[in-house]
């Protein structure tokens, strides 16, 4: 076995969802996983930690789903199980990705809604998604196996205590700030200028670890849940909303809101998701990607939103764990995530202080200590 | 996809299983049984049962006890899942026979102790166990792979009902009787010579199917537990003891318990088997096996025990369904088939009237009526 898949189960384990002896974990693998599957079982051994594997295969939810009349149910045993459960480990990791293609939107939705408590008893466990590097998973991504393999390792297998503490001084900036400004040019023309309000709202250090809050493998971002947006933004990084691709999205914002919008590609999908609900033209999170082991673009938003020298923003629903204890932020059924590169000619700023500069933080180059 | 893995989930979901809307099911897959999950599922999503699907992987589960410490615990997500379960449905069909081959002995027990409970939880529910078929499956019964998907079939895909009512008239004549006695030479020498009490004693008539007491699929045995045993018997179908191979024992009964032995090979594997408690001595089972679908030796006791034409005992622990409420059949840690053909040369009698002589029943030639 490949070494870094071991590696890659020790992260899982010992950093990210920090089993402990007796915890009652559930492994969920996906049909290509087996060998994550294998690794993790075997680093869940060593810690001492009570294993029950379960087999989330597309096809078969496929099967099920569309054979059903619709008038699905929340399961008392899977419930049971999910509330007994100390951590739920998702190794991701399917043989195709568009396996549910000829599912319908409806019965998909219906299944989802059936679902709703155990979704919410899972997110109360110490929940942790990741993937394996599979076929399907290299073929949506645009790349050989082998080449896809190393990617997903070096997004995975970081020092993630030391960006941890990168991503802390970042949080603390956002955390202290009232105003982030965003700014970037294309041949020498501003693309984006955006002001947000972030006062009173509490960033997430996204460390890849139940311990930060943060729930994937690999992560690597700070977010917090910006309002009151004002101005233009240029996301330059192409996305799928709805598995349909979306290309060069152009937003301007007033008062808080979408007022104009335009795509190269897709522009009815991205008018379709801002009609969806009143908080789909809002913003609910700005995140800043911080994991330069993900160095492209692939397709997959566990991988996309975290990549280094990039900055998202997503439409809709904003995080609980931004806002301050009893408060409410922007209300959506969407959350709709849209990335910028700001490795070039780009500028991120805080009150006033540059933070970032193409790319550059001011703790790399120190030029906002000045 | 093959025809016959639809028509064997149909088999397992409404004649084995009879699950019904709103049945809480644990569909337990291992490694390579992929396709009759997907098959399953479809059918569970038909009748509108509700669908939770656990990894069963004996790689898992290697490098799980393997790098454990050994002080095994049964986890309470799986035994909270289990005891909401209305259903249990293992389906078999694995990629290697023995990937557990490197775990120790002691390990295992150690795992299989802690787990009693989860056992029981399962026992409790109405499971079935299946396979499908798969390449390792087919390597072990010695056969090409399409040849064994025939023979799953052949033994799975029969007309339950009819059968069940077949059997049904061999469990009455058990069920009356107070005496059987097993005959049959070998080049007209006299190789088993058997009397058993079932005086008092239940037979099971095992017709693949939760309504029948029945967990196997296939099935298609009727068996009872029996006492008293006098004289020889000869098993000259090969089995697997401890993962070794046994062939053409001699047993020698007196007062109900085994006083000589032999095998042409493993008799030592035998006699660590007579050894292990008062009770492995004795006899815990009479089985006939009347699946003419399965007509050879797969060296797999889910198939070996029903084959057609074939009688099996064996030693050690009894069946609780087979004896009055409150009384304790033969105690053993071991239950250890033994199978001898009785297609030639044989004859079952009971209470001196023979019910099948060379492999037809009396109601199928009408001897045994006059």
């Amino acid at each position: 076995m490949d070494p870094r898949v071991h590696e890659h189960a020790e992260v899982l384990v010992d950093w990210s969802a920090r089993i402990e002896p007796g915890d009652d974990v559930v492994l969920a693998v996906e049909e290509d996983a087996h060998e994550l599957a294998v690794a993790v079982a075997e680093q869940l051994g060593a810690v001492g930690a009570n294993l029950l594997a379960t087999y989330e295969s597309s096809e078969v939810s496929r099967a099920y789903v569309k054979a059903h009349d619709g008038g699905f149910e929340a399961g008392a045993h899977e419930l049971a199980m999910l509330q007994e459960a100390d951590a739920f480990l998702a190794l991701g990791g399917g043989r195709n990705t568009t396996a549910k293609a000829d599912v319908g939107g409806e019965t998909q939705q219906a299944h989802s809604r059936a679902r709703e408590a155990i979704r919410e008893a899972r997110m109360a466990t110490d929940w942790v998604k990741t993937v394996h590097p599979t076929r399907s998973l290299a073929q949506q991504a645009g790349m050989a196996f082998e080449e896809y393999q190393d990617f997903v390792y070096d997004a995975v297998l970081r020092n993630w205590e030391a960006l941890a503490e990168e991503m802390a001084e970042v949080k603390e900036v956002l955390d202290e700030g009232r105003e982030v400004r965003l700014l970037k040019d294309r041949d020498d023309q501003p693309t984006t200028d955006l002001w947000m309000s972030i006062e009173g709202r509490t960033a997430v250090n996204s460390a890849a670890s139940v311990a930060y809050d943060s729930h994937n493998l690999p992560s690597g971002e700070v977010f917090t849940a910006p309002y009151d947006t004002e101005g233009t933004v240029f996301f330059d990084v192409p996305m799928t909303i709805n598995d349909r691709r979306v290309r060069d999205v152009h937003l301007r914002f007033e008062d808080g809101e979408v007022v104009e919008f335009a795509a190269e590609q897709g522009e009815e999908v991205l008018e379709a998701e801002l009609d969806t609900d009143a908080g789909a033209r809002r913003l609910g999170e700005l995140g800043i990607g911080m994991n330069r082991g993900i160095d492209r673009f692939t397709d997959n938003i566990l991988f996309d939103e975290k990549m280094g020298d990039t900055v998202h923003l997503a439409l809709g629903r904003a995080y609980d764990a931004n806002l301050p204890d009893g408060e409410t932020g922007n209300q959506s059924a969407i959350h709709t995530d849209m990335i910028a590169d700001v490795s070039q000619d780009s500028r991120i700023e805080v009150d006033g202080e540059t933070i970032q500069r193409d790319g550059v933080f001011w703790f790399e180059d120190g030029f906002g200590e000045a």
